[in-house]
């Protein structure tokens, strides 16, 4: 991976410290001119003022919706490097807190983006990471609302939170798994390091065909961010394990690519932004007939049953010392 | 002021790096037990499931409130340094983003906290900033929805951002102020180094005042949080500026302990968190008995009248070389 979009500058002329707080926030308004309506229901005020439910929200069923509100950061150097260009590492942080969302079945609708910055962050960086959030947010559907930009008391510091709120009308929760129910994953797992732990689409429309299943069909659902170890774990009932499918779990030619031990690949790589969905027993061949009816081109792969019992002995063994992605202990990063 | 609150620890069997990801959320978790309700609408799912509206809103008139979302951050060394305490600077982070609210007449209801922090960040710091933040959303009535936590990659960083969400029924903004109209202003001016610019009471009772009064006598609200300066600037229609009486502005002690220039320090000290109201000129002898009675011990000053002519030339001569805070370009900080 070429390294080339470093996001800081030694030319004091080209860094933000010289155009201020004002005039960065004015480049915002101009980079969000197609994202940010006008205030106050877009940047300008104290506040953003929004409708308490969006106008266009298409409800399939009778009743107020639900709000689901998500925050996701991305820093450099922890989230992205100088290896994705600045317009992706903004795509990023829009699609990663929409994957949230999508995994509860939600559209999502507006956010608020705080921005802290050293003062030798590069202006030019900065418009082009501007372009991929508004990108993003077109793709997405998000309307910016506002925002807050802060200077950090560091040198070659660049961190930017957003908060997204969503709406779905039954939302999807990672509780409501049982034993019996089989584990489905969406598309491919391991090597986002090589591209799509920038470079994904977040599952917006898959979400929503889940949010119009019933609850006895499709129980529960997750974003398959920490990694798959980490993340089926937090499906699980009490005293029950997944017994996986190891042959079936999809690889992808980014995990082929880097080689090593596939499974962990698959399971520990993290940053898969796929959906990890339970089905319960009774209803697998519906649930698949319908999935291929609607999204014929999107793979979907059963890679396991709830079963009782909470140890998992193969798993553990197939691992070895792998371990998921954890923030502040890991050594190793799992992107860059 | 003693220095005495330093986050961050030489000693790595102290820091929070030593305690991983995992850990760190348990002790958030605890930390807010009583402000954070069970998930799907606390923390522990992939979003916060809360209601589009809170059960509990007040509304005063017919239809379906406004939803008001805002952003803001605290950053050691930045919006507070060690001569503050960490439960003070997680209060800090709560009522400055409330009083944005408060200043659109909203009531808050529920955010999401994103932590960035080195690793060196004292655990038992964290604690305490966490003691904080969950006090002051008791204070509040805030509901703590969820959140992120990330590692930062430096030294001696800490950076907390809230994205606060709150209704209100009729929205106060800052446009809406005319020619004639008078400009209140609530509580005290300057001089918040000393103690205020943590330590304040959002005016959010105040702000469902100005929300219940009809907009033919309130026109437009702010809080005073860059200074009255700018602040004020916000609220003026074009061509128009405020005429002061500047022997009506309310001083605060502080300001005077300070000493120098008062009216520097009233129109450019900042964080004064005071709500800023522009009220129609026919108005203003009902507003200011309606006021009192509604809030006898809280002072509200009538500090100028909006007329036209965009120039201000003696506002210009009093100032001399004052100006207002701004990030990034200024050398010296409001605050700490």
């Amino acid at each position: 991976m070429e390294k080339k979009y470093f996001p800081f500058t030694e030319d004091a002329a080209a860094g933000i410290a010289t155009l201020g707080e004002i005039k960065i926030i004015e480049r915002i308004r101009a980079a969000f001119e197609k994202i940010s309506p006008p205030a106050p229901r877009g940047i300008g005020d104290d506040c953003a003022v929004l409708p308490a439910v969006p106008e266009n929200f298409p409800a399939q069923t009778a009743g107020t919706p639900k709000r689901l509100v998500t925050t996701d950061s991305v820093i450099f150097s922890k989230h992205f490097d100088e290896s994705v260009s600045p317009e992706n590492a903004g795509k990023k942080l829009i699609r990663r807190n929409v994957s949230d969302i999508a995994a509860m079945s939600g559209v999502p609708a507006d956010a608020v983006l705080a921005l802290v910055m050293s003062g030798d962050v590069s202006a030019a960086w900065l418009d082009r990471f501007l372009r991929g959030v508004a990108e993003a947010c077109t793709e997405c559907r998000v309307e910016l609302s506002g925002g807050d930009v802060a200077s950090a008391p560091a040198k070659h510091f660049f961190s930017a939170t957003l908060a997204l709120t969503g709406f779905s009308e039954n939302p999807l929760l990672r509780t409501g798994a049982r034993e019996g129910d089989f584990l489905y994953v969406t598309g491919t797992l391991g090597g986002s390091i090589l591209k799509k732990h920038f470079d994904f689409r977040p599952r917006i429309d898959e979400g929503r065909f889940l949010a119009a299943l019933p609850d006895s069909i499709v129980r529960a659902c997750i974003d398959v961010t920490d990694g798959l170890l980490k993340d089926h774990a937090a499906l699980l009932p009490a005293g029950t394990h997944a017994e996986f499918a190891f042959d079936s779990l999809p690889l992808s030619g980014d995990a082929r690519t880097l080689g090593g031990n596939l499974i962990r690949r698959a399971f520990c790589d993290g940053e898969d932004y796929e959906l990890l969905i339970a089905v319960a027993g009774t209803q697998t061949d519906f649930f698949e007939k319908t999935w291929r009816e609607k999204f014929p081109g999107i793979r979907i792969s059963r890679i396991a049953k709830i079963v009782s019992g909470a140890e998992n002995p193969e798993l553990s063994r197939r691992l070895a010392d792998a371990r998921a992605y954890e923030h502040f202990v890991s050594k190793e990063s799992s992107e860059a």
